[in-house]
């Protein structure tokens, strides 16, 4: 196992740069949002509704994807200002914002950021109106109809940065790649959660697209695929995104397991009430006595799992083996992700710290 | 009211250029799912199921978009026999394969063109495997992110049908406005749906948004604007499309309460039975005194509704005199769009008659 190379803090001029992509992120959205909104507007009056939660829903995003997006139009030379870069790398947050509202509706997940998910909200509209019909009906269609909104919407708004075509037509085809590479890892994810046999290479496949390549690798390449790019430098950006992806995910698993309530924000154990067939689980599962899978299967994924199922769930994660497992393939991916990026032909030096930078930050969280 | 002038028969040059249009059609649509296919393979075999049902599905469509597209392009001067027309019509079966399948999520409808819809067939799928958790919930997911690649693939299709840049991106806006607007028409049909207090003006906006743009004049415009068209012969495309869009809907609305079942391949009244607010409905309700409106009310929209209630329901919409203010519509909005057309500066004379042809088909129909 290889120690983990230049994990150096952000250069004062990354973090400016990045201070620098999150307002413009937000200025580009902001302008965008209205145009369509007026558009809306041109309608019915009625639509406003439809505007207005786009726009406060987008306005809570990390900006993980324009971030990664924006070091790898740095790393091939891009314009650190250019506002056009502005507009392509808040496009991406759209395309989350669809996947995440269309996802909580697969979930009928209640709340989303401490706030009612916009199936809730729709449907508390319809409440409040007096309408009706089932309100829950309307939930699910107002949600659909805006997540399909943000869908189309963000290919509208990255086809219209402003780039030219011989620069937007190759990276929109890796926005392509990357909007059916998601749909499929989250096909996948709903198998793998629906069918009891999940093995580990399943878990990681689906960690591999519905997280490595979407929220890392493929921002890059949009990134560098604007910014000119040639293959040598893309295939870095695979080289270092892929596996650190794959670590943010198996990070994600294992604080969704072990985490700290008072930082990560969710109930203790949280994934394990609600039964998350992750790949810390699946080699969990793998590894375990026939006596221990029975008496994980007897509590996992119970909604009423209480404390004292929770340590008992943790402590066979923990006994097989398999949080050892999972955080030495953290470390062992972090340090193919390091290795990748010393070695990468990056032209400005401030995407070199940055990206190292957001690989500790990806990994080494405890929220 | 004028007389419907030039309602010739197509000319045997447009039938067969309609019939190649049909099969070019087809054939883009295989081999660009079948690279998609190809895509989902390499990611795992188990997404097989999504590349079958969408090629499955888009091979019942009627192709009415992609023929008004098709003679949007011809009327511009586009060449007859261009593939990469083809493959733009036929990116126009995709989007509306994303429409249906998140309708019929939407309406929970059972069946789709006499087959169980996508939801049912995951679902089914779920049951087949004997997966674990509800089979309801797996059907959602499935059929969710089947339209949602459905809405990304098309964009992605039309995109790369080799058109060139100069061409494609002005053809992409109207593509951006066609998508919007026809979202925008399904969330106020979904409220018009709940809201008691439907009026005329808000169901004729539906019609407007969901069928009239989105069914005739955004694919003219398409096609048009692919073919390099001016703004005067887009105009013209707007006159005619417009009125004879909504001719095509209210057509239909009338199919849905009086239609033979014979023909229509639906049980006599069905929309009265669904409670459907169409402009029908909504006119008949503006015209008919209370005693009328009580009546209406107490059957409409009742899934028990008998051969009894249905001629009730009949019987008020035939004497509030809202059937024959809607059919002197469809034809005054019939003889709008034929005048527009007589008058159009379009390049190819077959492009005349099959737009005429179209023009009958669509508000002549009887199923």
């Amino acid at each position: 196992m290889s120690p983990i190379p230049s994990m150096s803090p952000l250069t004062p001029g990354a973090e400016a740069d990045l201070a620098a992509l999150r307002a413009g992120v937000d200025r580009a959205l902001e302008v965008f949002l209205a145009e369509r909104a007026a558009e809306l507007d041109d309608v019915d009056a009625e639509l406003g509704i439809q505007g207005d939660l786009v726009a406060e829903f987008v306005a809570g995003g990390k900006r993980l994807r324009p971030a990664f997006a924006y070091w790898g139009w740095r790393g091939a030379g891009g314009d650190p200002d250019d506002p056009r870069m502005m507009v392509a790398a808040a496009s991406l947050e759209l395309l989350q914002a669809a996947a995440i509202v269309h996802d909580d509706l697969m979930d009928a997940s209640d709340t989303r950021r401490g706030r009612p998910s916009i199936h809730r909200q729709f449907a508390a509209l319809h409440r409040d109106r007096g309408w009706e019909g089932a309100g829950e009906r309307f939930g699910l269609g107002g949600a659909l109809l805006l997540g399909d909104l943000c869908l189309c919407w963000s290919d509208e708004m990255l086809r219209k940065c402003g780039l030219p075509p011989e620069r937007l037509l190759p990276a929109l085809g890796y926005f392509d790649t990357m909007r059916t590479e998601v749909m499929a890892g989250q096909y996948l994810d709903l198998v793998t959660q629906s069918a009891a046999d999940t093995t580990m290479a399943r878990a990681m496949r689906v960690v591999r697209y519905k997280s490595a390549k979407y929220t890392i690798e493929r921002p890059l390449h949009l990134g560098g695929a604007l910014a000119g790019a040639g293959e040598d430098l893309l295939a870095v950006y695979s080289a270092y995104g892929l596996p650190l992806g794959e670590a943010f995910q198996l990070r994600d698993d294992v604080l969704g397991v072990f985490g700290d309530p008072a930082v990560t924000g969710k109930p203790a154990g949280d994934d394990l009430r609600e039964g998350k067939r992750t790949a810390l689980v699946a080699k969990a599962l793998e590894t375990a006595t026939p006596a221990q899978v029975e008496r994980f299967q007897r509590w996992f994924g119970d909604p009423e799992l209480d404390s004292r199922g929770v340590a008992e769930l943790r402590e066979i994660i923990v006994s097989t083996g398999a949080l050892a497992a999972v955080e030495r393939l953290i470390t062992d991916l972090t340090a193919q992700a390091s290795q990748a990026l010393d070695k990468a032909p990056l032209t400005a030096d401030d995407a070199r710290t940055a990206l190292a930078g957001l690989a500790r930050a990806a990994t080494q969280r405890t929220g």
